[in-house]
């Protein structure tokens, strides 16, 4: 078994606690009278650093939620009140996506850069590489941290980066072949998208050594049906990967793979609430994560409400690692529960069922509120050779026998769906 | 004055010289035995590491000719013979653009790559640059080594990074305006389209603070009149800085642009040689740049014949640097110019006289050789409130003037003329 710090890995529940209480008050001591928007908020609930001593204090600190980082933001342009030194000890900007609203705007230290440095060292070599490794990422880098923080995780673990950025998707293919890449740091979306040019280009991706692909960025590899998907059209092994611009690389699949992904416990703490009641769900039940990171101090988050929904999972891992599991990965997210005629409806709940048609190339999902009741419709495009009534019949019976609803299936054409090399919109609402 | 490593850079000459000699032995001792390509060469000479002692025993090492990298790549594919270490000792893959022929790849080690940081620190703080500044590099980054190794720089001073990839001209306008971007990085013609695309939306480039721009990856900066066209437009300080992926980036402007760049003599051994006797030149004479670097264990490269036409200058700059210069920076290429009409044309003369013309927006010269003689044409677009008389002459007459020759002039609509965002290419050969 292949681990990034193993002692860290591998420590007693006992001494990864002692750990967490260490680091937090270490973080509480170092911003609390520097950063003014975690200062107002522990003053105005009466917490002082000195008075946290046990992971129980944990409820007596304040939650944050997304919408205070963006004020906090806008308070003091362009970076925000969440700072805790001053502005030239900070050497990376990124910002999230912004797909919804105010992009949030984050910065980091170079001791902070290398925290994201080893929470992505846990992911790659969570997934068996090594310095043997022939990492290929693929995308263009923009602001977007994700494929940053892989590159710092892939120099880590000193597996050879091969940026592949700035050409098409078919000059990717070849590039990956020329250099005998064998692994694939990407959205599960893009994973997909390869392998449908590949196909479409006659280019035969067993010419490609391969062997893992680690998938970030959104839902996909803990969606049944679509990592069995992408395991199967590259032959190599899919890894989930969670985490979040604002919070930091958080939850990563070990080689064994037992359902579920490891929470990094030595650099994060997790709650799991009822994101109703926010209290703590029982054992092995559904709730929000919340989550407090230890070693971003410039830019800290303490009981961040992170709208992803999970399941905590404290039973021991046959990989040797302590650190709990999120039971699925993250599952879903809050806000992206709909109901259609009485029935919770999650985007990756009908993803999952989709996906199981193995004809069906691409897919949108429309959800439509313009009667009392809420329409879901889907509409499909297939591989070219498909069998259109037994693929509309297999997404169809699927649906109804799982979520007791009947779609709408429309079948398009091939290529009038949109592509996506990021994250994908595949989940659409229309409120008319 | 800034400086980035300041013992280093205002070293006595005797001292810098026995700090070359010191790191050519200690490479030498490293590679020799174990980088095939260069035992090869050094054997067949029959050089040994330890009969190196003087920077005058330089001229017993065999040059290499970019020809052989490519074939030493080719024996061994994918990485070539030009390695000292087992693959897994590196971590960082690039290649060239490639637009001339096959690409050449290089590797790195994280030695080699932190050197190629400490490269880009001699940049960026020569132009000025502290941990204050906020650094804007605008582009999407793939396998082209510059712009990554421009973000090791940052990192070596602490500036705040912002990537800029993934968005169009006018979005990564507006970034640069809300995150009071201070610098940018970028090539000459970028620099001039951002600059053209502000002008077409209404954009006011005043508002963003830029007040310096660090100009690399093409001939630009050492234009001068496009970089008297950059300095007017951005109402900012444009810095040249020359180097290339298989060689380092090698040569950089102090604040105070004694008209050339400063060489990074503690990183890299420069000779001027004239490229058809491969004896030096005379103090002051133009020759063709074979440069050996100090700091690439793992792909270095020696004798190198960069096909790069400098004049080596070694008059104390007032800047109290003591690395001697490139009068002008680098002047072209060895494989760059054409005779025209018995005339020796180097594109960057023929863009420097273009650019005089303030209403020249774009340009393309094409050489054709569909006769003895030869041929220049150049095509002009033009800004939109141009007097197209007016610039017409402007250019004919400066090329008369200076270069002896009668132009082809055209000018084209707005907008019909390639624009580029990395390397560019306005000067084309026509052979029928």
């Amino acid at each position: 078994m292949k681990y990034f710090k193993e002692s860290v890995e591998t420590m007693p529940r006992k001494a990864l606690e002692k750990l967490q209480i260490e680091k937090m008050r270490s973080m509480l001591r170092q911003i609390y009278g520097r950063n003014r928007f975690y200062t107002d908020k522990l003053s105005a609930v009466g917490v002082h650093p000195e008075s946290f001593h046990t992971l129980g204090d944990l409820k007596r600190l304040p939650l944050t939620e997304k919408i205070e980082l963006v004020q906090a933001q806008s308070d003091i342009l362009p970076f925000g009140s969440n700072t805790t030194f001053e502005e030239s000890a900070y050497h990376r900007f990124h910002q999230t996506s912004g797909t919804t609203g105010t992009p949030l705007r984050v910065l980091d230290t170079p001791d902070s850069w290398d925290w994201w440095g080893d929470c992505w060292g846990f992911v790659l070599a969570g997934a068996g590489l090594t310095k043997n490794d022939r990492l290929f990422i693929p995308f263009s880098f923009g602001p977007f941290i994700g494929f940053w923080a892989a590159v710092e995780g892939a120099r880590k673990i000193n597996a050879l980066m091969i940026p592949g950025g700035g050409r098409d998707t078919l000059q990717r293919l070849h590039l990956m072949k020329e250099l005998g890449t064998t692994a694939m740091c990407c959205t599960p979306t893009y994973a997909l998208r390869l392998a449908e040019v590949a196909q479409e280009s006659g280019f035969d991706l067993n010419k490609i050594p391969l062997k893992t692909i680690i998938n970030a960025g959104e839902p996909g590899a803990n969606i049944p049906a679509t990592k069995a998907r992408i395991e199967l059209v590259w032959n190599a092994k899919c890894y989930d990967h969670a985490g979040a611009s604002e919070i930091g690389a958080h939850s990563f699949e070990c080689e064994l793979q037992p359902n579920g992904t490891h929470i990094t416990e030595s650099e994060f703490i997790v709650e799991v609430l009822n994101p109703e009641t926010l209290e703590p769900v029982p054992a092995g039940e559904q709730g929000e994560l919340v989550i407090t990171n230890l070693g971003r101090i410039g830019y800290p988050v303490i009981r961040y409400r992170s709208g992803d929904l999970v399941i905590l999972n404290e039973q021991a891992c046959a990989c040797g690692r302590s650190f709990a599991r999120f039971e699925g990965g993250v599952l879903g997210r809050t806000d992206d529960m709909v109901v259609v005629r009485g029935i919770n409806v999650f985007p990756s709940a009908v993803e999952n069922l989709v996906r199981r048609c193995e004809t069906v190339e691409e897919f949108r999902i429309t959800v439509s509120t313009n009667n009392e009741m809420g329409n879901l419709s889907i509409e499909l495009e297939l591989s070219k050779n498909a069998n259109p009534d037994s693929a509309r019949k297999t997404v169809d019976q699927a649906i109804q026998n799982e979520l007791s609803l009947r779609p709408e299936i429309t079948l398009v054409p091939y290529g009038s769906l949109p592509r996506f090399e990021m994250k994908a919109k595949r989940f659409h609402l229309k409120d008319n």
